[in-house]
């Protein structure tokens, strides 16, 4: 076990090490990679390559899982790192405690392939689990940092296509204002190990391409989020995306939707990721499936 | 049982029927009165007159309780209205809920005690409380309205005096921003059968007495909130409101604090006192219960 300053001085010394130069794409995904390989997966899940309306996937069946019940999970990356395998150990064991059949989505990367890919990916994904027979009643969606940005984008566009909603939307410091603007990006930069707004402005731009930043799908803070699902969103005060959260919490409350906001003391950019080592990240895990599993109608 | 709709043309037609001319505040707590004084109290606890500090309360002690576990309450009306009696419905079904033996505070209210009695009071009880053996780690504090602002502005006097901090602070839609300038006084107004800005501003008015609507203790959104306890939020769509519990979260979480913040769809002011009729009502109080239980340390 770790505390959270441990990480926090970790992850400064490897952002220092790192250098001031700004990597290339290929290095910041190769960094991503190198930083999560040794993460352990659950080991009370069957971990296997999928797919899911075409698209690869990682497919997670904990060995306990309440039948009918469904997890889709975007991984996070600025819409330009990750896969499910940088994120295998924080979604497996959500998967495990949320007893849930999960699959975490390989949806396509900017800068090959910028916005709405992603979110085109979503909904084909989340198309094709309703097909197979998933009720929506059962489905949470879920997603951490740019795979919370692309859970809310995903189900405003199978919203406005006419799909049913599924029960609820766990997201993990969601980044959902691609306009980077809000007012914890100055304030909560310096306590931010993680990201910096240089860093993501950049990623920004790779994964909109020209389009407007205000561009609802890409930025739901901007949308009308009428008739989405009920959300729980988790954050931490020592992050720039902050703001993000608290913005989207104002919006989809005032549209009438349930919101739950749970802000974690000192906790940093996903620290639910740092499960393996983190008794908060445990603890946060614990809650999320907690709530999916309650939202679900099995 | 009712619906929301219901209530909410209650409300409409019992505000309507009240007139267009501004009332005395004799009738106004005569209202208050009239609209609360058929609302049955739990049954299965004991209601007893007591005092806490020399301060007059309403003791609540449920037929099963947990040995140690202490609810500290203030009941809502602006700093002008109200009473322990007109919130026995809501306050004893939180304590059966919750296991807590409680005391629901007659704190002085304006304008024949203007701004900090409420606190002093506050303070007064909760030290009390210690006094009497409680430990801070059994006990919640919490309050509706401007007993959510007496909650955090006791807290923080009880801080600032060294006092040791309790277990959690539930707040139902809390007015903790006296200065009534957040987004939603406008945006909500409409959707808002309860409260309007004129109304508040003449209570904030009577309260302060010429005391600055920004002063911390006053209005904790702008104070230094570290060191205060985890907080609960509930809060509805429908109430002008809203923009507080948003402020407050984001200044709480910043602080450091834990925030959970509950957004509940189609709900109004307080919606929680509709305890007998209303079912979002009865979850939302086993929310603060189960909330405030799980924070004690019995």
């Amino acid at each position: 076990m770790m505390d959270i300053e441990q990480i926090k001085q970790l992850l400064a010394a490897t952002s220092a090490a790192a250098g001031e130069a700004e990597p290339s794409v290929e290095a910041m995904r190769a960094g991503m990679v190198a930083t999560t390989q040794n993460m352990p997966p659950a080991e009370t899940a069957e971990i296997e390559a999928g797919e899911l309306g075409g698209i690869r996937a990682q497919k997670i069946i904990p060995n306990q899982y309440t039948e009918g019940r469904h997890l889709l999970y975007f991984h996070g990356g600025g819409y330009v790192l990750g896969s499910p395998e940088t994120h295998t150990c924080l979604v497996s064991n959500l998967a495990v405690d949320m007893h849930a059949q999960t699959w975490s989505m390989d949806y396509r990367l900017a800068p090959e392939h910028p916005f709405p890919a992603a979110l085109e990916d979503g909904v084909t994904a989340y198309r094709a689990l309703l097909e197979q027979g998933a009720k929506p009643e059962n489905i949470i969606v879920g997603g951490d940092s740019a795979g919370g940005g692309t859970t809310v984008g995903t189900l405003l566009m199978a919203r406005d296509q006419g799909l049913p909603m599924p029960a609820g939307q766990l997201l993990l410091s969601p980044w959902v204002n691609l306009t980077n603007q809000g007012w914890s990006y100055d304030t909560r930069a310096e306590a931010d190990p993680m990201i910096q707004k240089s860093g993501i402005d950049r990623m920004a731009g790779l994964y909109l391409n020209g389009a407007e930043p205000k561009t609802p799908y890409a930025s739901p803070v901007f949308a009308d989020l009428q008739g989405l699902p009920p959300m729980l969103i988790q954050v931490g005060p020592d992050e720039v995306l902050l703001s993000d959260s608290i913005q989207l919490a104002e919006r989809a409350g005032a549209a009438q939707i349930e919101v739950t906001l749970e802000i974690w003391p000192n906790m940093i950019h996903v620290f639910q990721a740092f499960h393996p080592f983190l008794p908060e990240a445990k603890d946060a895990v614990t809650r999320l499936a907690a709530w999916g599993a309650g939202k679900t109608a099995v």
